[in-house]
């Protein structure tokens, strides 16, 4: 079995962390080290310049054939440059999008672009709707996932300009494609995948975390405003650190870049070592269940690829 | 003392629950009764096509002066026509933005546009950061009210083409400028005033709404989930209750349209009589606290007015 390749850098716990974590996913894994790439570096440059640096030692390995799977805590533009660079783009992709699956309490929703492109057009977010599907599918065992389009309205007109072009688009194809969807719908579990921007993705990712932390908080702090509900929170503790235990990104595994020839993870820089085994075997799952194979094979059959060729993926060099 | 105009129909609750909110307002009102514009019409058209009209007849009162501000719990895309119709705007304003102050514990904070402009230049932005700062100035005492650009890093050159162009021109602004705010900020209270375009703003508040009913729902289910938390559930009810209360839309008024020429308060459909008393109470302190004027004065000292005329908003009917 061919090892998934492990960036040891990125996360703030340091490369002993992850060490931990990859040892801990109980799956063959090659752990890479040397020098790192930063956030404050233009991702790009950084790449080509520094071929020796650990994110994009363990890329080559991944686009030589010689890993299954690419997981990293570093900084995601580097990350995302790596990939772009070495694990390359699937045939008649237009851009990759990072997805993130939702820590929401029961079934859990997969969010993409979540910041790889902050410009989108039509055709980007038709693609990411298949990527995002065939992830699901493949990785999650959701048959026929549900797909909505981020959007300020339900009816097929509301929204920006190329969010109605994108809809009209993805009416007419094999997707399950429940139509326009609102910021409320996200959480209310109404679909499997939901469609956007890299903007508008990011913004509500964080929206999202900021909102869960300031209710957390007002609500730990309503419990301990008074000596009933102080009683009260002594009881409730141990139901809501178990609460917050199901909220923690730890649990799934980190973001996922789709769109590349091989599986990459985005794992989180807060992440502690069962973060790194969680985002490890996040790779591996979809490494094992052909996700980028089954991704190509959706795009081709919605005719959602860029010049429509073959569902083959591996002869490209675009 | 010039009455606020208040449209009678709109609310789910009905004319009489709007009746007997206008009249705990404690301040003068006339309400305007008439034909009901829905949702479900073209608001250009409708508002055009029926003159009679409870919402435009409310509206035009307020443009001829009769009136000091506008209330109206129905269709938002109604209210907006009418007022750009009838009330008309500042002279040197692009568009008329929406802002929504966020009911947030502790500082509130205000977010505009939340869904008036799903298309903006950069010269938009940069007129809702004035409008917006100019409302928390007037309306909520804020002293030069701290104002941030949603984007998807804090670095001036994240974010879409025309964040980076709105940025570079608030920069220079006599503004309280707090650059690029996150998602995570908005409801942590760095900002005064979150600046962002229509569509953005449009899904970030339902997110918020979504993601703190799943948080609620799930504190409750866990609280719920086991005998001894079941006992502080019990406990906390009272905690929860008051929390929801400072949580709830209706005590902030509604939503305000900034950018025209009179105070136009968006009071939400679902209003009980009290939050229809809050949304003319806040009308009301805008048109004593001359928002308008304020607004009118402040994009002219900040060179955003879009031919630079004088501050004068009175006389133009362009």
């Amino acid at each position: 079995m061919r090892p998934v390749a492990v960036d040891s850098n990125g996360a703030d716990g340091g490369p002993d962390l992850v060490a931990e974590g990859a040892r801990l996913a109980g799956t063959p894994v090659e752990l890479f080290g040397g020098e790192e790439i930063t956030g404050d570096e233009d991702p790009a440059l950084a790449v080509r310049g520094k071929p020796d640096a650990s994110v994009v030692r363990a890329a080559k390995a991944v686009g030589a054939g010689e890993a299954a799977a690419l997981v990293s805590a570093g900084a995601t533009g580097a990350l995302l440059a790596a990939s772009l660079f070495h694990v390359k783009r699937i045939r008649g992709v237009h851009r990759p999008a990072i997805a993130v699956l939702l820590p929401l309490p029961g079934r859990p929703v997969l969010l993409l672009d979540a910041g790889a492109n902050v410009d989108v057009r039509p055709d980007h977010l038709v693609q990411f709707a298949y990527m995002g599907a065939a992830f699901m599918e493949a990785v999650y065992g959701v048959a026929r996932p549900r797909v909505g389009l981020l959007s300020i309205g339900e009816e097929s007109k509301k929204g920006t300009d190329d969010v109605v072009a994108a809809h009209e688009q993805l009416a007419g194809g094999p997707l399950k494609f429940a139509g326009n969807v609102e910021g409320t719908d996200v959480t209310a579990g109404t679909v499997d995948v939901v469609v956007t921007d890299g903007f508008t993705g990011n913004v509500a990712l964080k929206l999202m975390e900021g909102t869960a932390k300031t209710v957390g908080t007002a609500v730990r702090e309503a419990i301990r405003s008074g000596f009933a509900s102080s009683l009260g929170g002594l009881l409730v503790r141990g139901r809501l650190a178990r609460l917050r235990e199901q909220l923690d990104p730890n649990t799934t595994g980190g973001a996922i870049l789709l769109g590349v020839r091989r599986p990459v993870v985005v794992a989180h820089g807060k992440s502690n070592a069962e973060g790194i085994a969680n985002a490890v075997r996040l790779a591996r799952r979809a490494a094992d269940e052909d996700m980028v194979e089954r991704t190509a094979a959706a795009l081709a059959e919605g005719g959602a690829l860029r010049s429509a060729p073959a569902a083959s993926f591996a002869a490209s060099h675009d």
